[in-house]
């Protein structure tokens, strides 16, 4: 968790969030969301929502509003590792890996991925500090039986890490899988619905419209007090119309829409104002990340959120490339500095994202972990005081010295600046020497030696036991 | 040129910038400023200001700020074809390619630079309109004689680009000869000095001193009403403390000091706040750029430059990186997305710096110009309005559809979005189709094609005579 102390570069005037506010609520109104879930339709009807055509809802904007005001403006959840645990919203940003790709990359190897990948891109996101989070579906282990894979996926997230982990989403049973889990590290469900532990990615299958085994999981995980991130998923020209404000205005309504279930299903449970927010190459029809759109909408979308008073999701290493190139390293940046700017809460695909979220990238999740690094140091607030003039230093050096040795310098010379993880200054003659690796090359000594040196955090033996006898009983009962 | 209508990220608290008042005002009055300069001493002099020990001048602060706001807030620079002439100051923001590198890389190899090279950077600079100028010293073309290089330099950023230029300034004699030919193109002395038409880049020779050779060709530009870019040098660690507070107090120490002699030598003379300001690698010594420090520093810089009331320079594409490899992409936008929050005027090294600024790279030369154009249109601000939210678009759509056939989407799908220059979201098939070329291979197909279809903008052919007649003259004159 990194507190992010830094002003916020706020784009939007109070006109466009007014036209933006015009927006959703014409579009809730007007033309509505569609939820296809009848239990979900039911609580909308009961709550006084006009509902057409069996499944759309027609909300009334002053109804919506009032069920987003009882969603907490920031809430704590637990690692099991209480120092690991994380507080969402206000200044606080927690970031997570990379989530849902079936591919992995490793070198110059991309091959699907299996449950190998997903335990060691799950060791790399407990190592490193910058990590809140190895996410959910840090890859896609297509080596595992389809139907009892997220109870291998879940048993590695809680054994493998000791942060915060999200919960699976792909049916309601399997999300009813990761509670039951969690309350088996947590101490009962009356431990966790105190405190949550877990997030679940709930995506709405855009433009307008909720899918029935999505709701069945958000429908989990709200009764069980766990946050969910509701994510309207637009890449724009294709789920939304080519208009970054038509996309933001889609998006509340999208979002809020979710929330307002939330807190019918249950009150005051917490949510996650999420986007996920990009466009399409009008051309091929492939999806671009790290565009000046998606920044563009990342920036209005924090400045949306804290308008509406809810935690937001949004940013991430995001990039179209499809090697750890140069592509890599600046569209992730064009993700992620705007992410810090926005002061994101909560940021999924912090690490390791490739080729438009395909493929997890052994070496682009190093990049990542030192754009972090980079970052978490330039939004760290700097001290202006008459100490940190060093005025001293100057009647010590004079004209045209240096301060190599400077008592000043001396006194700091271990930690004045930020020491890179993964870049290199060195000059080209040692470069040279040590082979002429370029930063990918390196990444990969570097993520090669965390793993060998990986060991997992400690867990109650008894604790362990249970989780094994839990996903064996169920693995079973499954077929797998 | 590009109009930054975007808001600026200001990082700095009026406390704070009240305690680098302080600082800078401390340094100069109880330190002071060498000048290794008789006649700026003699300037200083009979203006009032102590002078001790021959050269170094204790400054009065309120002196200084008095001739601070001699020196016009924004002025313009001709280029000899109208339409790439610039305003300097305000909102606008113009862009130069990288300067000084002694080396050359160009796919696998890194060479001594030559003058081919000197003309095939500044024919990439004046094709891509993302750059306002080649700068002056694209590369050192170490294979033509020394004292009448910048004749060679002067006549084909003059012949090879119809944009502003950067005058020589290794020595008083070179700075009159980029003057001298520069009448030539533009009609004579007063047409430069009504309006200038270059830039002179005049570093510090930082801590605390001003060195005679560049402070010759201050004399010169000066008196020629030509705007000087006065540029503390500030490795911090090298030439300053280890704290970016101190580093700043210093910076505007260093250029103030200068900016009051520009005003002595030709009062209202056009002058830039100039800022290079890093910090080394305390372990090896090793300058380091694109780091949290030097963002910070660029950020400050903006702001304090504001609130002097001057132009400024400061930004780039900066990277410490050997190779066009992902820390050259992300090191590169960590300097230059900062750049255009700061809201810089004049930017150097905008385009082809590699290595620490020992390289020019060819490849590296179109990544930034790709950065330049997504980040253009990043701070491009949109209209909100009721057309862009597209309302009918949704109606016309409506629930789980999509967007790609739309009435909106057709009539806007050629411009909607950024168009890429050099990044790639093909799909895995498809790239390795097209040869699996990363972003630095992308990049030398693009700067290959833009030489081999290269087209010099036209000349008045009497002008190209008396500027080939002036540079064959000189050259003897200096026996080369």
């Amino acid at each position: 968790m990194f507190v992010n102390s830094m002003p916020r570069y706020e784009i939007l005037s109070a006109d466009a969030l007014a036209v933006l506010d015009r927006g959703w609520q014409r579009i809730v109104t007007e033309v509505g969301v569609q939820f296809d879930h009848p239990e979900a339709i039911a609580l909308f009807r009961s709550a006084g929502q006009k509902v057409e055509d069996a499944d759309v809802v027609k909300l009334d904007p002053e109804f919506v509003m009032e069920q987003v005001a009882k969603a907490p403006r920031e809430f704590d959840v637990q690692a099991r590792n209480p120092e690991r645990s994380v507080h969402i919203g206000g200044d606080q940003m927690s970031f997570g890996a990379v989530y849902g790709c079936p591919f992995v990359r490793e070198g110059n190897e991309r091959r699907e991925a299996t449950m190998s990948d997903f335990r060691r891109l799950t060791m790399l996101s407990q190592h490193f500090d910058e990590l809140d989070s190895a996410g959910g579906v840090i890859c896609e282990p297509n080596d595992v039986p389809l139907d009892s894979r997220h109870l291998d996926m879940t048993l590695a997230l809680q054994t493998l890490t000791d942060k915060i982990y999200m919960g699976n989403v792909v049916s309601g049973p399997n999300a009813a899988d990761s509670i039951r889990m969690s309350e088996i590290v947590f101490g009962g469900r009356e431990q966790i619905e105190k405190t949550p532990v877990m997030l679940a990615l709930i995506n709405c299958n855009s433009p307008l419209r909720w899918d029935s085994r999505m709701l069945d999981a958000q429908f989990e995980y709200n009764r069980a007090a766990q946050p969910t991130v509701l994510t309207p998923f637009l890449l724009m020209g294709a789920m939304s119309p080519v208009s970054v404000p038509a996309a933001l205005a889609q998006q509340m309504a999208e979002a809020l829409a979710a929330v307002a279930l939330a807190q019918l299903i249950r009150p005051g449970c917490p949510v996650i104002f999420g986007s996920f927010l990009s466009n399409i190459d009008m051309q091929s029809g492939s999806p671009q990340f790290g565009t000046p759109e998606s920044a563009v909408g990342l920036l209005s979308t924090a400045q949306i959120a804290r308008h509406l008073g809810l935690p937001f999701r949004t940013g991430g290493g995001l990039t179209s490339s499809q090697t750890a190139d140069a592509q890599a390293g600046y569209e992730a940046l064009m993700t992620l500095l705007p992410t810090f700017l926005a002061g994101t809460n909560w940021v999924m695909h912090a690490a390791g994202w490739l080729e438009g979220g395909l493929v997890s990238c052994y070496e682009k999740f190093v990049i990542d972990i030192e754009l972090l690094r980079m970052l978490r140091k330039t939004f760290t607030p700097l001290e202006f005081d008459e100490e940190s003039l060093a005025f001293g230093a100057h009647v010590e050096v004079g004209h045209g010295g240096h301060f190599l040795g400077a008592a000043h310098t001396m006194e700091r010379f271990r930690d004045c600046f930020y020491r890179p993880l993964l870049s290199s200054s060195s000059n080209f003659e040692r470069w040279t020497r040590l082979g002429a690796k370029d930063a990918a090359a390196r990444a990969t000594e570097i993520y090669t030696k965390v793993l060998d040196e990986f060991e997992p955090p400690p867990m109650d033996e008894s604790i362990r036991a249970e989780l094994d006898d839990y996903v064996n009983r169920r693995r079973r009962e499954l077929g797998d």
